[in-house]
């Protein structure tokens, strides 16, 4: 379990900061900017120049799709241990990501594909995907079920001669509010009445198919997010080829459970990156402030809270590292335990320590002056997707109960 | 200390029940689609249809001006422990308490007018103020410096003549989003060289009066707010008549000790209020979904939370009454240990409850679908506004630490 | 619901204040001297002089058997909430209740003999017990089962003629520590074949009767609280009368529920007293010590500490005040949801504050130059005796959920 | 950062484990009635057979000393990342590590005899220590003063001709109730004029010298941890030779820095250790016991808790393995940082799972039925000892800070 980084990784790491500090860290007013504008004009459902026009260097930088191992189509990419230090930058800037093309849901949808696609469905999908020319979102969740209960799920997919019928309504599907967004994958029952982890399938639905409509975008504590969304789509009689379906009928439950690891350990990855940063305002901004007589960074009840942070932090990211070898090492299902705890660790300390940071800022915490009270939405929403931290920590006592079987 | 409702209290209570459950819960959706049409037309900034429909109805049933104690002007204005329950109802529904005349920050300036003003400044705003027919604002804190100390505040306040030139910078003057708001009332220093509490005036200034400019709005979580707004606002060379000063040179900082007693209260009671309908929410979710097996509601994590969620309440509610009481019977000066501590309970009690709310609604609390996540974002921003936590934990700290000195 | 003080309560308030001051308070250290004492010498298992000795003084003061109410056996009796700020007084110093004829498990003994026993059983058990000539425990836990279930009870009381005869092993029997425990309440099954809540009796077991044996003392946290002490203890083929059982068969858990209520409270009113105790001892040493060039007390994180217990302990104590209004007028089942919550409430509040507490005290904390950790064993024993915390958050999820079947 | 274990850690590991198994969890409940039996003779202060009866087997399997790296008198030693493992696993029995000779504060004392004694130092004191013959104590803290900050210190080490005479008391001086304890090292002032951290000197004091009085043992909560114990300690011109100064006078301050980085990284460890046994506790008896209808570790309160414990235990473990690496690599002072992380979350942690612990086993979990509450005992304490958290936290936050001056 060694954590120090490679070469190529330290390589590539000095190479981020540095595109970081050069191009993404001075973007973040224009991108406010370029957001405020298409909001002001009414349609903020629209690709962004500022994250357009980086894409290019980053490419050029060789900074491209590095979160996906083991694929031919994508020989840059990097194992979950040496992908963790990268995408921890990238998650400093929320919309950062999509430059390396390493954005969610993209990236899961990848891998998936990667993993299960056929040839036909990796040409006509992956491809373009990795090479950012389309985006994709992922249908799962749905508004009228407790969908962390995957045996909940109540979209349909039936089978009608050489092709498939879907009619179900999901929600929270991120990402579909991008007009680039072309391919949804859908999860919905094939058999209601197989076992209850073999009822579900998976299936590609191009975003143009008849019977297909984007109801409305749901707001995250008042960010539309846009262009990305999370919007609410309904399905009725929607038909597409048989062959759309993905690994096979009944296959669904276990491509999610392949899809949530990467998935997660991603989303944390970043939360820490996030973390960090809203430490580093909270120092810069309770050392630059005065309050009775000295400046706040010299009230104790500060250093408390930078002390808890900053071991919170470390604990959080040496976790995420042991999950990532992990999953290199033994794979995804074995290390399903320390998949759970990140997806529970992770966001709980990155909302503590934003709310901290926040509190430090004053009134300017939860405005747009800083990215502290969006992040926090965002965090916060994290605590539900993929997951309620309820379900995680079901799955952690489930594993830690069983080791004391022969104990008892 | 008797909590139980007088005859006149529980009357209006019922009436105010009786209110809410006819008007103001069925304009929910309509007051939220009113929101999103001015948004999608690009003027948020407007007054609400909604809300003004059902001002007269108030009136009408004697719900109007309940918050002013003890003014001839407002004969139907209640003690603070007679008017806590009514202002609990009123918080269940943010935008509610306008209706009724009764919000923020209307009310405390109303308040400070009848204690503090003139006969003129009151015929001038106090009274259409109390008509609803004008708005108005509180200019505090700013934007370079910690404002919760209040030593710290910048703008100037110079004495040219028969006048006041006014020169500074405000922001999160919450209200002055509003194209009714007509007076602003502005903290600011007349004399930096005196004692330290005796540097600060507050002036009535008119919105219109030449000098003033609203630079823009501060987005809360990613809330506007519309069209009441917290406004970042400019004052440059801004001229006043001298009979503008409130009270007297030098007792802005005395001024706002008052002001911010009943002000701080009423928030907490409202916030008691959204507490409850948190809970409410949260037990009403809890049983009409099922996961793996049962209803969420019988998931023993969920008695946890809903246990403390009661006692949490219960105990604020309390400490409010009291709080109440003392004001009522003491005064504001020796109750205002008691009111720090409601500000410092009663937000936090209210995040936690919210947040347990939101995550047994999935991803439907951090949406616009139930006033979770909004109601969130404003009493996260109450623990920062008129003082943050930390300041009147400093204040309840030293009144405790001073008891003992006999004892050390 | 009026909280302030009649005159009567006013007067015993200060005559009890007078009393610690002249007596209670400068007998601690004695005390704890006798203790040790005892201790070297091999038998901590006797009656305390330093506590017999202040006995006669409290009944001439008028300050004996204060917490029984409506009892024409003890005129002196309270009501709940009159009782209330007396036996927070007490509990400040864990051994005091016990010099007013106060103390646990006694008071709800006699409170049971006075509601449920005949005359017979009260002139036989209650009188010596009011007298404060003998002692009493409460024999309810088992050490083989999750007790907090009552249905899970294995004591077997089995009818035998003009007898009954016991079979079982209780633990946790609080008071049976001191030679002068003369009778054993004890719950039991009568009839496992009956409904749930019919199945046990309570019945009155002199302590001398053949077949009863005192196993062992359990320490609490290395504590052996003698002489008082928590016995495990033996019931092998115990013969009493038939009419030693109370009120009849089958109603033990009915009085169960009964006692439990007063005793709750009572617990929760002397743990309100010694957080009390608890923050006076943390403001008084954090004043007294220097660190890093400053009073400890000036450092802010000790603020917040502070001020939070401050919040905690005034929250709680209104919260055991309407808990006490509401027994006093409405009953122990009506208010039964409000006794779960002080007693979830109240030991949680205090070992946060005692856990300050000793942090600021440094080594001294954990010591017994303090009365810190020896209250934080007692108070932490206590989220566990009369059912751990878990229960009564299930009592009060339970009366929330139904609260809104109407609103689902 | 390497934190796997190497083949001769894996082995030792391997062989400790048995040995536990074997010996040490045996020994446990005969240790406790040992204990009892010499409390109920009078006299707890004498060594344990249980204990000395197991030292040549565990110095046969080569289980000693493995605490002290790069000592040429200990050639078993390892570095810190290797002995990491192995003294988690003594961490779960507080009586173990004496057996292998790695118990503190003997380890302590041993590493600054080693690396700062002289070669008169080392054979007369470091050589008995390492082979178990005698024991050790450090005397640091006092009485009267917030000894954490080192400036505070009274003790005064006055030169007198060829010796050294002392003035001073100290107290919570831990295995000073031992009789074989013949050495104390004791940091006194020997310049309170000197610049700050110059005015301290560690010097030798053997346990016999005259003017050196073992006042009393301090119980913490109800423990007397005997024969151990932790002793109050008064020095009445205490005369020692002038060659038994350690390393020189006005080195106190950077001895005890040194002393302080192994000493609490080993405390930290074998806290990780406790706390997977309680863990492991919490998990059979939540299985083993029925409430309600079904075991309780079903009911998912639970879940939350175990699911914490994990990821805590986890996150804890990794930071104290990184801590120990960069000990081991770039030495304590570069990471004072990481040790001071280690020390505030690690008791924090276990103090927490110890407390669930305790609640899943009902009045079983405060009694010494389990090893429950005498681990929290002694955890609770480690947070006061070798610098309260809050020093920790202080020394966290102003190198955090540090690392933002340029930021700022």
């Amino acid at each position: 379990m060694d954590f120090a980084h490679s070469q190529r990784v330290e390589t590539l790491r000095e190479r981020l900061l540095a595109f970081f500090d050069q191009w993404i860290l001075p973007a973040e007013a224009v991108y406010l900017d370029e957001q405020r504008r298409h909001q002001a004009a009414g349609n903020p459902w629209q690709p962004m120049e500022t994250v357009e026009a980086l894409k290019p260097r980053a490419r050029e930088a060789g900074l491209w799709n590095l979160f996906l191992p083991d694929s031919p189509r994508a020989p840059e990419g990097l194992s979950n241990l040496e992908y963790a230090p990268l995408c921890e930058i990238m998650g400093r800037v929320p919309w950062s990501p999509e430059v390396f093309n390493c954005s969610a849901p993209d990236t899961g949808n990848m891998e998936i594909l990667e993993r299960f696609g056929t040839d036909a469905q990796k040409s006509r999908w992956l491809e373009p995907l990795l090479d950012g020319s389309i985006r994709s979102a992922f249908l799962m969740t749905e508004p009228a079920v407790a969908s962390a209960d995957a045996t909940n799920i109540e979209c349909a997919i039936r089978r009608d001669g050489d092709a498939y019928v879907i009619d179900g309504r999901k929600w929270f599907a991120s990402g579909a509010g991008d007009p680039r967004c072309q391919l949804y994958i859908v999860m919905g029952k094939t058999d209601p009445g197989a076992e209850l982890h073999r009822q579900q399938s998976m299936i590609l639905v191009p975003a143009d198919t008849p019977g297909l409509e984007v109801i409305r975008h749901l707001p995250v504590f008042g960010y539309d997010d846009a262009p990305h969304g999370h919007m609410e789509i309904a399905l009725s009689g929607v038909r597409v080829p048989a062959s759309n379906v993905l690994l096979g009928e009944g296959r669904g439950f276990e491509i999610a459970q392949a899809r949530l690891g990467p998935g997660r350990i991603h989303h944390c990855m970043r939360t820490i990156g996030m973390a960090e940063r809203a430490l580093e305002l909270m120092c810069t901004r309770l050392k630059s402030r005065v309050a009775f007589g000295k400046p706040i960074a010299d009230h104790s009840v500060w250093h408390e809270r930078i002390a808890q942070s900053r071991c919170m932090i470390e604990q959080a990211r040496l976790l995420t590292l042991k999950a990532a070898h992990m999953m290199d090492t033994v794979g995804n299902k074995v290390a399903r335990g320390e998949i759970a705890m990140i997806k529970i660790v992770a966001p709980q300390m990155a909302c503590q320590i934003l709310d901290w940071a926040i509190q430090a800022h004053g009134g300017a915490g939860v405005s747009d002056d800083f990215p502290l009270a969006s992040a926090y939405a965002s965090i916060r929403t994290l605590r539900l997707a993929d997951g309620p931290d309820e379900v995680h920590c079901g799955t952690v006592a489930r594993l830690e109960l069983r080791r004391h079987d022969t104990a008892a």
